[in-house]
């Protein structure tokens, strides 16, 4: 954990910036709200990863929500957040929340079929223990466990930094869940190479997360609970891919 | 100008990135196609500064122009783009282009009222000669040289690392324009500090950015001139703001 003048406290794992308090709001807003709008009625959310507990903050505002379990592998990030970076790591206490220390990997391969609403997985890039996260049998996993109305959504790599992985795993997904029903949103990761990055979103059930969404509700939501990002329109907006992106996802 | 491995040739002036052969389509089209398309007409054109060429070889895509007027105030650059950034630099030669080199501050100054459809400030921040850029007599002469449906956009800094410019400007262009004239929009300017910068836009008329858009002769224009990072969708959800840039701006 670094602190910085211009970003605040920052988090580094393996040398690549994680989060910073002043931006950290960026991802883990856009990693859950479209999600959980889009469900619109969630009530078991599975995160894999998301040590910081930023994820677990964003997921926790839904009163819909029975349960919460989060699988972090690193409990060492889970501590650091804690010391560190308090207005991230904020929900550790709630009740909602069913921490376990352990590989998501692992986890959702013997997770029961048609278990949660949502799984977010938030993880780190490619490399050591976040490469099974871009596998095929994990993404199998994670549609088994989800329930017919379910959608997975992961943060899904910059199309500027780390092109091949955003497009070798936007492809997996489409293998997986349809092509139809994987779909790509982008936000200013302001700390992130680039800071171009994406979220990939992909339902079990068709759900359209433009055409089948409820502004309204986000408008409310949104407003209601103080969100720093998120909002109706942008919800929307982060869903227009710019031209070469679409191309390199075959969407053009 | 810089050879870099992951972003091509890269032009920087005074020590600032200006732009890089693989990403300066998102800049060059997003400060122009969104006003040319709003207007729908444009026939005359100024830019200020743009010496890089890219603003002109973007503009110069529609048949409508009777003319393109660009006023840079360093040769240097326009030599230097021509020598190392030739796909930039690449419509110097078109007889539409007027081309002078001179201060952008004092032509808009001695320019005739009513004369523009479409102004498009393309400087760099506000330091040195681009200061003046950002002052309120240059936008009055501005508002004064467009026609009545006029249309004038500016790179309008980044929420993220030059708030406060970013701010003054918004608040100095609604003041002339009038607060509901005044519209921003944002793009990945990935090799720009934090990778969120944005245009700003004003209209003399009143034409909303995107209730008054024709997003079929935008995708149609799109497609045809194989533009790399504008698109209709895209056009809509650039205008999308976060809710921490819409407070900066007094827009929620």
């Amino acid at each position: 954990v670094y602190d910085t003048e211009a970003y605040g406290k920052m988090l580094a794992i393996d040398n690549m910036i994680m989060c910073t308090e002043r931006d950290e709001a960026h991802y883990h807003e856009m990693i859950s709200h479209p999600a959980m709008q889009i469900h619109g009625n969630p009530q078991k959310v599975l995160i894999i990863g998301g040590g910081d507990g930023g994820t677990a903050r964003e997921v926790l505002k839904y009163p819909s929500l029975s349960q919460v379990t989060m699988v972090e592998i690193d409990e060492t990030v889970i501590e650091a957040s804690k010391k560190f970076l308090p207005s991230v790591a904020c929900q550790f206490g709630n009740p909602k929340l069913d921490l376990k220390i352990g590989d998501g990997i692992d986890f959702v391969a013997k997770s029961p079929a048609d278990t949660y609403d949502v799984i977010i997985v938030d993880g780190s890039d490619p490399e050591g223990p976040a490469k099974g996260l871009f596998s095929k049998e994990f993404w199998q996993n994670c549609k088994r466990c989800l329930k017919p109305e379910g959608i997975v959504v992961t943060q899904g790599e910059s199309p500027m930094f780390q092109q091949n992985a955003f497009i070798e795993l936007n492809q997996c997904l489409k293998d997986i869940f349809g092509a139809k029903n994987v779909h790509t949103s982008l936000f200013f990761a302001t700390t992130y190479p680039s800071g171009m990055w994406s979220v990939q979103l992909s339902t079990k059930s068709g759900k359209h997360p433009v055409k089948n969404f409820d502004s309204e509700k986000a408008r409310q939501f949104a407003r209601d609970q103080g969100l720093h990002y998120y909002n109706e329109g942008l919800h929307i907006g982060a869903f227009q891919l710019p031209t070469f992106v679409k191309k390199m996802i075959n969407e053009l």
